[in-house]
């Protein structure tokens, strides 16, 4: 078991202490569930006031004004000190190195040094897989993919035929990258599956939730930019492209050939129809359903999305239509009398 | 093939016979399905109607007024009943016992009494597999995971490292319990994952639906509480704290931190924003997106969210509202009318 | 590498060149992306205008005023002729033939002429496999189930115990066929489980998208028409039935024993409610949520859903909300002074 005293911790994370350096610190836990021998961190403003209720023996936090009697540990940012502490008490679990037997590995694939090959691996032929990837039980490489450098495939990813996965990038269970795009002609009342030969890029250490989806291009490309981050349950339809350092909650939906911008964020349960642009920096508010393309840095809601100050005042009357609709009958009955008045 | 007459089947379950006791049974369909030899049941009103047409040879009921020459099978539960019916007619196919030679088990991973482990499945280091589980091909339990007695992981069910999954519990297929958490520093425009290294902890007799994820903690715990039943597709985020006895609907999605209480109900493809708090008893219609705390016993909907009886008001007036607008112009305009006749 | 000229392709797929037959072409590409050597196609309007641009040495079209200078392979239906080309150019990866070492094929299963069962594959007791179908790794057959001809699970897919999936069905990578559908009696707070003992059967020529979860039917079936399409993510629950040729896209939820007519054609993320008619070409728009039956023919949209149209207008005063309200306090305060006025 690791420990540290809070001024080792200090000088680890260059950062500075308030109170007692000697304490020791033997492991890591959030706030509201920490104990004595736990550090924890307090960034967001929510958590602050529980700052005078904890027990930990330690605090991460940016705040000079902490309560009387509690170890401080000060940074300049407290969640990514605390990733550096957690790495240092709770360190990932090392996969083993090398090719398990158990594995299929194509004699025609390549697997790069350091590379984590782990039972019931599937990696067909001509695929590459990159230096120090790992691959966990189950996942599924297709014949010619291309795994990047310290890449990660949980169990039950999946990675079809040709597709290009970045450098460092994650890949969670049972997701799924280059499935066939939705594409059919209509002969009569009969679908008729259009060839789906493209295939998916993943930029460099983006990460694709569990049991997400990324369809492959018709021809092209379905691309994923580097950096960016998508959620659980998402799916991406066939040839849409995603630019770099996205953030994408669960469950969204995003439909053929559209475009999304750099930098956008979206909430969770986001739909977007196909063959649109949505602009760069834009931020999509959870369940919204996007119909129409979205200028760089506009902020959307609703369904169909729109303007998300004008959605808000929108719905704050959605609540009151009875009442609008009673005082409009009222209004018409005292216009009546009014007018029948006048008549007379 | 079992055959059972009429009056063994009440025996059996501790019914009453009105009709034929003698009435030979081989099988079991639903009401409108049924032929001769099969048993059904009624429950549901909507489906009283179908027992004037069925040709079952027996319907398993609570009703007194059915019709005339009916074979009936009174029980006080019949859903109850009928579960165990089925469970005589078409019992579950057992799966083998022991570990199949397919598979990898760590040599320092423990599993228990009778439990199966089938073809494929990965079993890791330390990992606990308790007496009577059942491992269907292809599932994986990672390091130091612990499987209570009797659950079974249905064939691609993965529990990665660390997580607890309780007695009785049933993970369906591809289900993922123990994934990442949606959890990033930013550092300019880049995000930077914070490791996610708590864990998640399942109570006793729940159920995770196919496909459905449910993150790990950043640090501390993910909860689903004992008896909780959680459908297909449903996303838990990191740190979400789910009560006992709760029914949550397919592709339903929970957001980081939030606390859900027991015994809720939720309609399908509902939302729920995090570090909110949704109380014990709680009802919450399908696609709603919940962004404030809900107090015990409270019924919601719509998105957002409001008092389900309010909502229900709002949206009738919602198809009217053009009706509404023409008839505010209509009203501004005999206003105006009238204004203008008062100056005259 | 594929080569072909325009002439020959023009033969092999029964169209007329315009311009220049002996031109080379040796791949496929997207009208944006193409260029010298690659042949393209337009169908769809909104491409039209590409063709002004595109560096394509041929383009597939049915257009007759194509700019001048283009080499165009004049077709009826040009995505038609699109698929066909794909095919030549791109042809898909041929599976190994025959049952790989690693795979798991119960001596009780039947394994029909040509099929291909790659490693890790797992066919159950009594499991029948039709003529050249194709089981990818990590592919799970149930005991007795049975697999058409020329159908194909991409890896991860499962088909559990006794489910039915027709001739050249393709289920998508972890695709889920036949996980239990979610029924429950109560007992007191305590749900108890409703065993779910009958299948799921798929007809011929359907298509069920990655992570789609499939839940079989508590007695009798779950039924998938032949040649519908569906898409990702998409939860179909019990007892559900969908007819032919229907069309239902991504993240799409259907609830319990609801009955969908053929042809109908859902948008992403739609709800539908249990127990409830949704007739044949009924069209429903993006994030519906359908509660009630929907006549043949329907088109509906909005949660709850409404008459297509009728949702429209509705939609279009939504977000003129605050300024109907403001209108009304107005018209209100207009009325009162000229009542005041009348009493005066």
């Amino acid at each position: 078991m690791t420990e540290k005293t809070l001024d080792e911790l200090a000088s680890l994370l260059g950062g500075r202490v308030a109170g007692n350096g000697a304490e020791v610190i033997r492991s890591v836990a959030a706030i509201d569930d920490a104990g004595p021998g736990d550090i924890t961190f307090v960034s967001d403003k929510k958590y602050a006031r529980l700052l005078k209720t904890t027990r930990a023996s330690a605090v991460i936090t940016r705040a000079k004004d902490a309560p009387e009697g509690l170890n401080l540990l000060l940074v300049e940012d407290p969640v990514e000190a605390f990733s550096r502490v957690l790495d240092i008490f709770r360190p990932a679990i090392a996969p083993p190195p090398g090719i398990d037997q158990r594995a299929f590995v194509h004699p025609k694939a390549r697997v790069g040094k350091g590379a984590s090959i782990q039972p019931f691996v599937y990696v067909g032929e001509g695929a590459d897989i990159g230096d120090n990837a790992v691959l966990y039980p189950g996942a599924y490489v297709g014949a010619d993919a291309t795994i990047g450098e310290g890449a990660v495939l949980y169990s039950g990813a999946t990675v079809r035929e040709g597709c290009v996965i970045g450098k460092r990038v994650v890949l969670h269970c049972n997701a799924v990258v280059g499935s066939d795009g939705f594409g059919y002609s209509k002969e009569g009342a009969i679908y008729k599956k259009i060839p789906q030969r493209g295939i998916v890029r993943i930029g460099d250490d983006a990460e694709i939730g569990a049991c997400s989806t990324i369809d492959r291009a018709t021809v092209g490309e379905t691309v994923v930019g580097r950096g960016t981050k998508i959620d659980n349950l998402v799916q991406v339809a066939h040839n849409v492209k995603i630019g770099e350092d996205a953030v994408i909650a669960a469950q969204t939906g995003i439909a053929g050939s559209t475009r999304i911008g750099s930098r956008v964020q979206f909430g969770g349960q986001v739909g977007v129809t196909g063959h649109i642009d949505v602009g760069a920096d834009v931020m999509v508010g959870a369940k919204s359903g996007v119909i129409n393309d979205v200028a760089p840095r506009g902020i959307v809601s609703g369904i169909p999305a729109i303007n998300h100050s004008d959605w808000l005042k929108a719905e704050a009357v959605f609540g009151k239509l009875p009442e609008l609709k009673k005082k409009l009958g009222e209004l018409e009955k005292r216009l009546s009398e009014l007018e029948e008045k006048s008549k007379g």
